[in-house]
């Protein structure tokens, strides 16, 4: 044709979209020979891969039909009771038709962004916050707004009738924070839900990692303490660090109109999360399988967390302060003021250590730029120390400088 | 608490959502004594069950870290160039990089919502259309504005300057159309492609059934003429239909700048398909799988339609005209003008028939009420006979009222 193209039109939100930073991080660091921190990847040694096969088999083979058709909206029946069974095990009176299954809990968000904001609607955020469910909820338009934290986590306190006025939902994530590696305490978590049962804002409690303790007391989840409260908690749970992410297998827990509400906007998002995959992870957590699987992976995480801080004992210097996660896989690191980890990690890769750069983690208030985050889960010990020491001595040449 | 929970807000478009009319037969029609014309379900006699299982076993057995592991956002790199190969062995030239992998071809109408519509955005559909890409696109709020279409498709002449003047995309169902079975010939098929060149007009071409085609000639896809005559085609297939539904796998074909817009999306979405689904997938493909599984699938399909045109020949009143579909899962009927079907309906389920009626379909213009839209796949035999002579009963006592 010889009539030139008409350019394209994208719609408000796509033009805004721009590629993530830690996306192309992660390219740099597909190179073998770098060492890295950034990454959120948990460790295939805990893909407990035999009994995932088996259960694969045993649902083709016995209900290949049922596995390989169309399936409700809602999900697997028999998956949604054993999220509410789970959810009671650990003191949430949920039932079965208050679970809406999900590919992964990072369509919970998306959905939930469908459902929730209006361009220009308020959100509160943790600051910094899960930059994947900034990027999901930025889809929609809203206006951030940060929630006062401090080295405990959230200050359930910072939120009065001002900042909760006409916000939608706050979006917290209690435990081993992505990026911080926090977890909030009980006392913070009861304040936190009473005060957003008298204000009527709803939680999303994301608890990707809750399963991965490995030190300290298990604390009861913000669905629980807000259902006693009179709080309306929305929770995301996953199957990714339980199980394995390439799965993409998560839930949703919600009083039932919002489950109703979500039914619908599943529908038309993807009809359904794949059956032949609920079915599977069905079978592979009969018996009490997580029971037996989980000491390992929290074995393994507690082992790499521990060669990790034992690095940054030995190499940081005192101008830092990080994190002890008591679960998950990050830890938090803030440098002297004035020391930008973006210009830190160009440093960092040309000698073939990569993290990622705290800034993109805040929204709704000025980032800080002297923070980062390590991953410390897939790297092997003696890479983990080299890797250290190479930060530590970059983050000494800053503090000099 | 002794406080009221505040009125949930959920937001406009939430607000907006109404149970679609077919969920709501669907539930009815789940009672085994129903005779169920209308569900689009493939028929699991289709599936390869051990085919995909054997699939599932050989990739978690060879490479169970990986197929467990995240996975890049664009999809697995060999089920992208298997796709690719695709296109050209059917005349498109593609090469992997315009090709992403989505979880079913209902997400791809999400992203693309996401990615080209506004509110009041105007968007061009067939009418009637596929219900599931209404309600996705629905979500983002577009004034839908239908293109005028006869008995053999879309009227592409109808597309001027003016109907195409500030639209962001035509959405269109070439091959044995969803609801009408209609396939749109060759000659409508160039003028499509051409007059959208001309008004830089973007083709979305979803082909879900193009593979299940049992009479006449395979017609090129909108994406090969398309790229011939310099129009912006996006086309959507999955591998519901020639595969599994089960799986919810799907792929979307368009040019790079629109695959790189589409993968920021796809990343706030859901991260990325099941790893594991596209291994498996990829692996059930090889040596040519489909050369040898598709002529099963078409010939039970071929079967299928034809017990239920004979039946309609036998038992329906002159009154009726319905389509004869050379593919796919449909056949549409037009009853007398005065007829509402949905009425009807009510009728057929007191007879344990169902059928959909076609006024949901409808978008950007006046439904038609006198329409509804039979599936005969999952049917049996005697059953599809029986079902058919109480619809035929049925109109004509409606002729006659």
């Amino acid at each position: 044709m010889d009539m030139p193209a008409r350019p394209r039109v994208f719609s408000q939100r796509a033009q805004k979209l721009t590629s993530s930073t830690i996306r192309e991080i992660l390219k740099i660091t597909e190179r073998p020979e770098v060492i890295s921190f950034a990454g959120g990847l948990p460790s295939p040694q805990g893909f407990p891969i035999a009994r995932i096969r088996a259960a694969f088999d045993d649902v083709l083979d016995a209900r290949g039909d049922t596995a390989l058709q169309y399936g409700p909206t809602e999900g697997y029946a028999p998956l949604r009771a054993w999220v509410a069974e789970d959810m009671r095990r650990h003191g949430a009176q949920v039932t079965a038709d208050e679970v809406l299954i999900v590919s992964g809990s990072q369509q919970a968000l998306d959905m939930l962004g469908k459902l929730f904001i209006d361009p220009g609607s308020r959100v509160l955020v943790e600051a910094p916050s899960y930059l994947g469910a900034l990027q999901s909820f930025s889809l929609c338009e809203p206006e951030f707004v940060a929630v006062p934290t401090d080295g405990r986590g959230l200050v359930p306190e910072a939120i009065d009738e001002a900042l909760a006025a006409g916000a939608r939902f706050i979006y917290a994530l209690p435990n081993f924070h992505n990026p911080t590696g926090l977890t909030l305490d009980l006392a913070r978590r009861q304040a936190l839900v009473e005060r957003c049962a008298r204000f009527g804002l709803p939680i999303i409690e994301d608890d990707p990692y809750g399963e991965l303790r490995y030190a300290g007391e298990p604390l009861p989840s913000l669905l629980g303490l807000g259902r006693a409260a009179g709080a309306t908690v929305v929770r995301l749970g996953t199957f990714s660090k339980v199980l394995a992410p390439g799965l993409r297998l998560g839930y949703v827990v919600a009083p039932r109109d919002i489950i109703a509400k979500l039914v619908q906007i599943k529908q038309a998002t993807d009809l359904h999360t794949a059956t032949v995959t609920q079915m599977a992870v069905h079978e592979a957590l009969r018996d009490d399988f997580l029971a037996e699987h989980l000491p390992k992976v929290r074995a393994l995480y507690r082992r790499q967390c521990g060669y990790m801080l034992e690095a940054m004992s030995e190499h940081f210097p005192d101008t830092a302060r990080w994190t002890r996660p008591e679960g998950g896989m990050f830890i938090w690191v803030t440098l002297a003021a004035g020391i930008d980890t973006g210009r830190l990690l160009q440093e960092a890769i040309a000698r073939n250590v990569a993290f990622v750069p705290g800034a993109p983690f805040f929204a709704g208030v000025e980032p800080q730029a002297n923070t980062l985050r390590l991953s410390f889960v897939t790297v092997p010990e003696p890479r983990i120390r080299a890797g250290i020491a190479v930060l530590g001595e970059l983050i000494r040449r800053a503090d000099a400088a």
